[in-house]
C-alpha cells in the first residue's frame, strides 16, 4: 500500500495516452522438451519493429516462484501488490463485476453452478449437463421471481454463461466468511454453507435458508435441481485507479473475469469482442474518453492451457497483424506484456517472468531486435515486479512529478 | 516474515527432490588487481554443461552492499530475511547446534575458548596453545563433574574442536543480554561478564559466579586456566522449514556452524565428511528420507579467506569432478550457488552478488555456457535476493500452488 500511496502522491495530469496491451499468459519457456517459446515460434514483424524502436524487459508477477491466477496477475499489472490481503478480490465479486453488475460494498456475492442431483439428493452432474445460456436465463428469472427475501436477506440471481450464475445477497450485517457448498465431487450431497470463521456464523444460517428456498423452487426441474455456491465475497476496498493517478481508465476485455478485475480497480469497462481487431475497433471511438487503455487478449493463455504451442504462436501472429490498427491511434506510450506465463509445455499458468515491451519517445532504445523471452533478459527495462510497471507507464507518459526538491 | 508466510501458505507436497549445493564463499571478483575470478580460472566441464542445460542468475545475500556472515548468508539461502531481528541466531546457539546438542528455547548458550593467563591473571594465549581436542574433552569433563549448579544455574560444558567448547546454562529467567568476556587481546584480564541491557543485569551476576567457579576448577591447569566466553544467546523462535514448506529437509555439512544454522531452521543434520564426494556418499543412503537436500562445501571460502585464488579454483575443480556422483541421484531440481562471495583478492567475505546455477525440467534454458560471475549477469534467473531462491526452488519442484483464481 505504501508503494501505491507514494506513486499516487506524485501523479499529475498530462495530455498523453497510455496503452497497456495484455496478451494473457504470453510468457513461455525454452527447455529440452520445448526448445522454442511461442514468441520464438511466431513470426511477428510488427512486434519486432517495436522492440527495435523501444525497449524490452521482464515482469515477475508477484514474487519469484509464485504462479498467479488471473486476478492477482492483473492486479499486479494495475500497480497493486496482489500479495496484500487488502487486495484479495473474491470469485463471487469477480464474476458479478464481469457481468457488468453494479452492486455496492455491502452486497454479498457468490458464483453459482446449476447442478443435477438424484432422488437421494446426491450429485450426478455438477454442471447440470452444461445447459445452454438461454436455459440459464430462464432458471435465474424463475428463481428471481419466486424468491425475493429470506430471513431479512434480499435475493438477486443473475445469469452467466451456460450453467453459471451469480447470487447477490443484501441485508444487515452479512459476512463473507462462508465456505463453498460445491463438494467438487459426484455421488454426495452439496455441502451445507458454513462459517469460515466466527464472523460468519450468523450469516451462514441465513444463507443456508436462502439456498434451501432456491432448491425448493428448482425441485421440479429435470436437470437444474440444485445450486452449488463458491467464492462468497464482498467488494474489497481497493483504492480506485482514477483517484490514484488522475487519469481516466478504460478497460477493453472480452471476458468477464478481466472486466471484473478492471471494474474493481475503478476502470470503466467497455463492451468489445475477443480478438485484437475487435478490441481496437472498440477503442477507436472511445479514444478521446480515456487516458489509459487496458486491452486484453485472452487466446494466448487459452492456447497455452491447451498445451498447443503452435496455436499460441498463431494467436501472437494474429495480434501482430492487428497491431498497426492500434499504432494508428498513436498512443504516446505502448506496453505489451502478459499477466503471467502460461507455457504450452506446462498447460498451466507459471511463475516464469513475462517479457515486456515498451515504446514511447522517452523509452531508452536498447539493443533488442525481437519480442521474446531470451532477448527480454538483456532489455533496458530490466526485471521488474508487475506492480512496478504502472510507475514506468506513468513516467513515460509524463504523468509523474519529480519527488523532492 | 510476510514473504515467508505468503510462500508457506502456497506450499504443497510433491514427489520431487530438490538439491541446494552451497559452495561457501564461491563468488569472486574481476578487478585490475585480479583479472580472473576463481570460477574463471577453474576448468569445470560439468558445471559448464549444467549452465548450458539450465540457467544462471545471481543472488544478493541480504541487501546490496551488505556483507553477510555465514549465519545470515545461509539463513537467506533457506528463505529467511536475515535482516529481521527475529532471525538472529547467536554464536553460542550456532556452536551448540553444530555440536548436535539438543537444548530447549530456555537454555542460555555461549561459545567458550580455553585460554592461558599468567600469575597476575593477564592473558598470555587466548587459545591455550590450541590444545588438542582430546585435552579439551578432558577439561570439559572435569568442569562438568566439578560444577553442577551455581546460584540456581545448572551448568553443562561440552567440548568442541581444539580449544573450543560450549557452555549451556539453565535456570529461571536467564537473559541472553550479556557481553562477551573475551577481550580480544593479550596482556589484560578476561572481561567481567556484564549486562548488555537492563534485562541482563540479574543474569550477569549469576553467570559471573558460574565463570568464577569454572576458573577455580581450572586453577591447577598449566595452560587452560581461563575460559573466554562469547556470543551468549538463546535459541530464536525461527519458523521451521518442514512446517513452512511441507518437506523433509536434510542438511549435509561437514562443519559445526552450518549444521547449526540448518538445525535452527528445522533441518535434520546428517553426519558427513568435508569434501563433496564424502557429502554425496552421505546423501546417497538417505535419498529416500528427504525432499530437500542442503549440501555444504566449505573449502571455497577457506581458500578465499587465505587469499589463495588458485587453491579456490582447485576446490571448484574438485567439486566439478564429484558432480556426476550427485547428478547420478537424479535430483529434479539442482541449484548451485554460495552463501556470499569471498574474493581471494579481499581475503574476506564480501557483498558481491553470488552466481547461481539452476537445472530442472522447467528451468528456462538461457544462452549461458559456463558457470561464472560474468555469464551469470545475463542469465535468465536474473538478480534475486538470496531469500527469494526458496520460492524458485519450490516452484521448479512443483511444490507451490497457484496464488488466487
Amino acid at each position: 500500500m505504501r508503494h501505491l500511496r507514494f506513486l499516487s502522491a506524485l501523479a499529475r495530469e498530462a495530455d498523453t495516452k497510455i496503452v497497456l496491451l495484455v496478451l494473457d499468459g504470453v510468457g513461455d519457456v525454452r527447455t529440452a522438451a520445448q526448445p522454442q517459446s511461442a514468441l520464438d515460434l511466431a513470426t511477428t514483424p510488427n512486434l519486432d519493429a517495436l522492440a527495435v524502436a523501444g525497449a524490452l524487459g521482464r515482469l515477475t508477477p508477484i514474487l519469484p516462484g509464485v504462479t498467479p491466477g488471473s486476478g492477482p496477475g492483473h492486479l499486479g499489472l494495475f500497480g497493486y501488490d496482489a500479495s496484500e490481503p487488502d487486495f484479495d478480490i473474491g470469485r463471487g465479486v469477480l464474476e458479478a463485476l464481469g457481468l457488468g453488475l453494479d452492486f455496492g460494498p455491502e452486497a454479498l456475492t457468490a458464483r453459482g453452478n446449476f447442478a443435477t442431483a438424484d432422488d437421494d439428493g446426491n450429485l450426478t452432474d455438477r454442471r447440470a449437463g452444461r445447459i445452454p445460456t438461454e436455459e440459464c436465463r430462464r432458471l435465474c428469472a424463475k428463481l428471481d421471481d419466486a424468491v425475493d427475501r429470506v430471513e431479512g436477506v434480499t435475493v438477486q440471481v443473475e445469469p452467466g454463461e451456460s450453467h453459471r450464475f451469480v447470487l447477490i445477497l443484501r441485508g444487515e450485517g452479512l459476512s463473507a466468511e462462508l465456505t463453498d457448498t460445491d463438494p467438487q465431487q459426484l455421488g454426495v450431497r452439496p455441502l451445507p454453507v458454513a462459517a469460515a470463521s466466527l464472523n460468519g456464523e450468523a450469516t451462514a444460517a441465513r444463507v443456508a435458508a436462502v439456498i434451501e428456498r432456491l432448491h425448493k423452487v428448482l425441485a421440479d426441474e429435470p436437470r437444474a435441481n440444485r445450486v452449488l455456491m463458491r467464492g462468497f465475497s464482498k467488494l474489497p476496498d481497493i483504492p480506485q485507479l482514477g483517484d490514484l493517478y488522475r487519469m481516466r481508465f478504460g478497460a477493453f476485455a472480452g471476458y468477464p473475469l478481466y472486466r471484473g478485475v478492471a471494474a474493481a480497480c475503478g476502470m470503466e469497462v467497455v463492451e468489445c469482442g475477443k480478438h485484437l481487431d475487435e478490441v481496437v475497433d472498440a477503442v477507436r471511438p472511445r479514444w478521446q474518453d480515456f487516458d489509459f487503455f487496458f486491452l486484453h487478449v485472452k487466446q494466448t493463455d487459452a492456447a497455452g492451457e491447451d498445451g498447443n504451442l503452435r496455436a499460441k504462436a498463431d494467436v501472437v501472429e494474429e495480434v501482430d497483424r492487428h497491431l498497426p490498427g492500434l499504432l494508428a491511434l498513436e498512443p504516446d506510450v505502448l506496453a505489451v506484456t502478459g499477466d503471467h506465463s502460461t507455457p504450452a509445455l506446462m498447460k498451466a499458468h507459471s511463475w516464469h517472468p513475462i517479457p515486456l515491451l515498451m515504446r514511447g519517445p522517452l523509452v531508452f532504445v536498447d539493443d533488442t531486435t525481437a519480442f521474446d523471452e531470451g532477448q527480454a533478459v538483456r532489455g533496458h527495462l530490466g526485471l521488474l515486479r508487475s506492480r512496478e510497471l504502472m510507475g514506468m507507464l506513468l513516467a513515460h507518459g509524463d504523468r509523474l512529478a519529480k519527488f523532492g526538491a
